[in-house]
């Protein structure tokens, strides 16, 4: 029988148990679930609410089953439906009386969410750490390829030449801000439910903040019944995961792109491709379309969280259930494709002398070209028309704009010079890049430095 | 070694493998891609591909291998990657060069939409009985409580009194519409990609009608590219479930209030309910509240496939093998909640006295008296305009229309009769309906005996 | 004072009025209203419950109400809510007492949705037909360019050669599935709510198989409680749109590619490009791109409708009003989509002799080779592994298969024959498909007088 | 012909350019655009790049365009795209050669980026303004009333009884973090793109410090490639909205809940409720279900967002045009929701006396009874036992706790003493809650003051 079976005359029908038990998944929170029964029976045993010889069984007990837990000879039992009462009823086996102390002041309603605040908290930190490691690749990626300049794009075009390490850089900035946006997530969560009970709380003389302090929480949430009803931190936390998902996405996208032969900058090594069961010469970079891939069930999970909270009313209610295991999902993908794109960071070798040869084409210096005729105190709007023609002529001519002569140029426009040459070409064009941020070479080294710095790398 | 490994000098990291495998997940699919190489090699043995002898051990080793599988005897292995290549590789374990033409004229991409297919098949006819299942229990509890009446609500203010009977049946209206929708997706996914190969067909010459035919398809795909490319039967196939979901989380909802001390309309019996373990007193109706719940995560896993799918280019991208977890998802999730609202609906006891006893709150009949004046010669309009003012009258004297003195209801209109009060109560005002599909007794006594016909069940 | 102003005192806050009127998008409807309006009181009128005489009012004023809105003359006013309240309120101030009578035995409730599924309907038709442009644009592109021999991808690596007109075609059967959902959603939600009323259809001696058939319905829904209640139509119907949308989205992403410098494969017309602001060379395949980015917004509808139909109960919730602007965004959008698609490809140019210099790279022959070993009576696995060698000494030789000597081939496995040379290169390798559906040329040629016999395009 | 127009031969059709614009809802930036430009414009002088004289007619002309925009002067001319490019080309119009250096070391990519983020940088001022006047709402309604128990709900079963202005406070709690989410999006967006041009900077001596304080933000972003790429900063925004959303379709849920007959809690003044085109009683609480039902767009346009963005390869790509239209219609939508919601809140009263007499059903002080045996020294576990065996016996005797008799109570456990009675009845049990957060007055009236002084209202 259960242990709220009281009431009850019949046990449920096998299809209910099975679809409404949780223990097949939320058992993820045993250590979590035993660690908050530690701080809370230390806390009964202070208020005169067990005696120290109730709690000291208690952790003992608690001590053997996460022992049993981690050796794998804990017994998990559908019938006992989740985490909580799994653990509880085996206390209750193993050493009786003083057990069914433990709930006194507790409801499963703000248990589980302190264990699975405290499990989020956890998997921050562990999340943090993974966008800290594809940063410090990318960085390192960086470095090993200062100086290469490749095509910046927009709408797939070449536009403009870029170092790339400035746009490995972007990616590093984007990841700080996701990591920020986690931070931000652990501290608003960061707050106990504990001593919230069922909804109401409780007469009995529970000391709140003992409790909080004991799990390290900043302090216990301040209404209960919003310690109970409220699901919000998993929310932000799963929109956190979204958008480093969706930047993930982003570059996996370039780097299938980038490993096509058809622009050919990268080749990863073997020991991150995979090859085709039917056609003998493939070699695919399969890890980053996964990483792009798998944006998607992140995604998923936050739209599952987002239409089981919608339109619940308070307090706790049985869909609640169902948050944890897109927590899970989330967290296990965000964590394997931020370790996985540090890893192929690590295996892929650009592929300088093609990124050269291929370089010149798409009048990347365009642009530069502008640039000098304001320079020369023509306003841009007509520089850029100027330009305009000056590529239409290339395109007749199937040259580059380097390749027109200073007659072709003067053509025209009169205010073309001889030093006009010294803009045009797709490193020239690099050189005169200056603004904070730009792709110039130094604005660029000095990002890297930054983050070097930051980072807490050391050049070598 | 992987099968593809020819021209690989290193395997893969661990990391990488671990992030890649699909085994862990697609073995599921192993019944279909058994019967997807059984019908492959009788086909390349009838066009002289491979020798009669050679199929007879490949078909041969099949069926061990299938049976092993079953009693639980295959070990899956991850280096393996997945379902095809752990079992293509068993059989080369066991029968040797034989099994090496298995792959003649065939890719991974064709045979896991084939497999998918296959599987996809099967679980919508999975599918389909079970809404049918859902839909004879409603049409039982609707024979069980034929003539009961229930307030009907727009807004979940009280609107106009219908019969349960009635209410029950729209949910079997709009589960019908979902077997349809699941059929109209079998049809049109029932096609085989088999032979498409990698991408491009092949120039070995198979004969892709007859593995068709063997395997049950309508015909084989017309275009490979087109074959191996798109995932439009999941997306279908997921969209029919979410729209399943969505009406099953709008029954849910209104069991889980009805079931509520304020509606108090049923009663769950205890096998499907459950108690709290703090709250002594509590039984809860919680398989509603979690169909309710889970149909947030068949909504999130059609998300997620939409999303996955979203600016790939043809043909496969190993993004794509992240489209079964959540089709597999989306129908566990799916059969779980047809068949607990089944079990829910075969254990509920409406509260016929306490119904009764509520029903003359909230002006039920309202509608009715308006029809009475309008029956009178009175334009619609007007008479709702009566009958709003003889609402407030009884609002002001904290009665119901039925106890409203002619004199009263004179004193707003001199067309009220004596006979307006065949019109007034609940009881009455069920009567007077008459429209084909309304709540008239006839009315949803024809809708009835039309849904047990069509269910093929007979009256008693 | 509002229609349904009778018992109420006060009127409601602006800032409530704002916020709850739907005029501002739900007037798209008024066709659709009046010729429901129209159908209604002709029935009515057959029934005896209007005069005649009452009936010619209504319909003529119905006339000038709708010659009014066409030419703009219409105020539409949001203390009148909505599209019906509107345009009944009109008839009012036009034709006095007769107006008053068009709301017999009918609500908004019935009302709204009769107008949605004409609306529905309509734009399904107007779908559908953008579909079948697209297609015609597709086909002919296909016919234009008949032969070009394209490297087909997976991974995005290049995998086998494909003719393009058999990429192409892809597209066509992906859209002729697109079609065949709408029409089977068309089928689905052909049906007449009307006469459903608030939820419980009337006592009123309606005939509501005499206004399905004037409005084209099938027939009416057989239970009135289902017709007012479910958004099911809607919700398959953006689930189709999606779909297609996510299809689009591959067709963009492809294009998008193949118009960029390294790819190389199409250039769009300057009608069909954008330029930059900044950077004068730049021409942008912007159309494409958006294509591709409003899959966004049509993917967000659907998913807004699955949040808002989610845990409602029955019947009308005013939740439901937000129905329409997800529909009409959905609607506008995708057609928006199809037809700029087809406007794209009518103005692309395929760059045949750039594609042909870049076709030998890639080892595109490689299961060409393969499937001659296995022809040689070689199992594939080991055919497969030999080919992998040969690509490999290819890679270290920077040459293409058919530059291998026959001793290289040799020194591989002694199968090779000198006969092997009729299987290597990108034309032999495609000259050799021959299977149902494949990339061969009459396979392709067959597929292309499928599809031009089947969309009525004649040959020349 | 287009701003962007020289080496354009042909101008692109009618379609596309329908297809492509902007302006029709990028307007909306009009005075963040104007606002960016003063700024640019006079860093351009300031650095030498343009003559103050040429700013100061750049200035006047910006000034009488605003003027003009504001007025509804201003002609959107959708052949010059969006705002950007409408107001600088009226600028040449206007003032001729001076507007066209406005554009020098300056795209658009960098310019919509600009006026975007300080368009979402007012908007989130505004949300927060909301939001708190939501929370001053929602606070005057539980200081209007202090001391009404209400029975608390789990599984939307009756629970514990609590204060109403506990329950109150749970969703001022809610609405503080939602801000809190807000402020950090807000932080995090507040950086300048300006500067940052096409995407890889420029040559010309610009200052982008000097912009960026300008305009108020914290400092340029710090690198340009990333400036232009990432929409992180309203994913973030639309994240935040949607958490929103979603709490306030509980709010929406509970309140129509507790506004329908069965409730019975409030009922909301006529001057936000509305009526029924055919039902004459009905009084219907449209806002809040609307609130509920808006929760649903709030969702979709984040979901289209991600869509959006995923798999997008750097830097500035046209589907990145869509990104507006979801921000701007989540942006309305929350607003409109916070201040119905406020608007309902200032306009509902408490029927004390219905709540009062329905309380006593539900068995409300059951966990309080198990609290007393636990005070009696019987473990937890065996309280909840013998409590559920007090409340079997109530439902056969059909009465509540407090009315059996002491020997009814001791038949279950001699533990049962006279006092017992001071903790039944839900006056009692309220009475006996004291642990921080919980629903004891004392507890409640201390959340109320934090609250009080937090929004700083003070106490009358």
């Amino acid at each position: 029988v259960k242990l709220w079976g009281g009431r009850f005359e019949e046990s449920v029908t096998d299809a209910v148990e099975k679809f409404t038990e949780s223990i097949s998944f939320d058992k993820a929170l045993y250590k979590h679930d035993i660690m908050g029964s530690r701080a809370h029976a230390s806390m009964l045993a202070h208020q005169g609410l067990i005696s120290a010889s109730d709690r000291d069984k208690i952790l003992k007990g608690l001590d053997e089953i996460e022992a049993k837990i981690e050796v794998g000879n804990f017994v998990w039992r559908t019938d006992r439906e989740d985490v909580h009462m799994n653990i509880e009823a085996e206390l209750i086996d193993m050493i009786g009386e003083p057990a069914k102390k433990l709930h006194t002041a507790r409801s499963r309603n703000d248990q589980v969410l302190t264990d699975f605040r405290l499990w989020c908290r956890d998997a921050i930190d562990q999340i943090v750490a993974s966008i800290k490691h594809l940063q410090v690749a990318m960085l390192s990626l960086a470095k090993k390829n200062e100086g290469l300049i490749i095509p910046g794009y927009t709408h797939l075009q070449r536009a403009q030449p870029v170092l790339l390490p400035h746009l490995l850089l972007a990616y590093v900035e984007q990841l700080e801000r996701d990591a920020g946006r986690l931070m931000d997530c652990r501290a608003r969560l960061n707050f106990s439910p504990l001593g919230a009970c069922a909804l109401a709380g409780t007469g009995l003389p529970i000391d709140r903040f003992m409790t909080s302090d004991a799990l390290g929480f900043t302090a216990p949430l301040r209404n209960s019944i919003d310690a109970v009803s409220d699901r919000d931190f998993v929310l932000e936390f799963l929109s956190a995961n979204s958008i480093t998902a969706i930047h993930l996405s982003r570059l996996g996208e370039e780097w299938v792109l980038w490993a096509s032969e058809e622009f050919g900058f990268l080749t990863p090594s073997d020991s991150v491709s995979t090859g085709s069961s039917i056609m003998p010469q493939k070699k695919n970079p399969d890890p980053m379309e996964l990483v792009r891939g798998k944006s998607a069930r992140v995604v998923g999970d936050l739209v599952a969280l987002l239409v089981l909270c919608k339109g619940l009313p308070h307090a706790y209610n049985r869909d609640l259930q169902e948050d944890k295991e897109p927590v899970f999902d989330s967290v296990r993908t965000i964590i394997g494709m931020l370790e996985v794109s540090a890893e192929f960071a690590q295996n892929v070798t650009f592929n300088r002398e093609r990124i050269e040869k291929a370089l010149p084409a798409g009048y990347l210096d365009a642009t530069t070209l502008a640039d000098y005729l304001v320079k020369k105190g023509i306003p841009f709007r007509t520089s850029h028309d100027l330009v305009g023609k000056s590529v239409a002529l290339c395109v007749s001519k199937k040259c580059q704009l380097q390749d027109l002569s200073l007659d072709d140029l003067r053509s025209i426009s009169p205010a073309f010079d001889e030093d006009v040459y010294e803009y045009l070409g797709v490193e020239n064009a690099v050189k005169k890049f200056g603004s904070y941020g730009s792709t110039g070479s130094e604005c660029v080294a000095n990002q890297l430095d930054y983050w070097l710095a930051k980072l807490g790398i050391y050049k070598n």
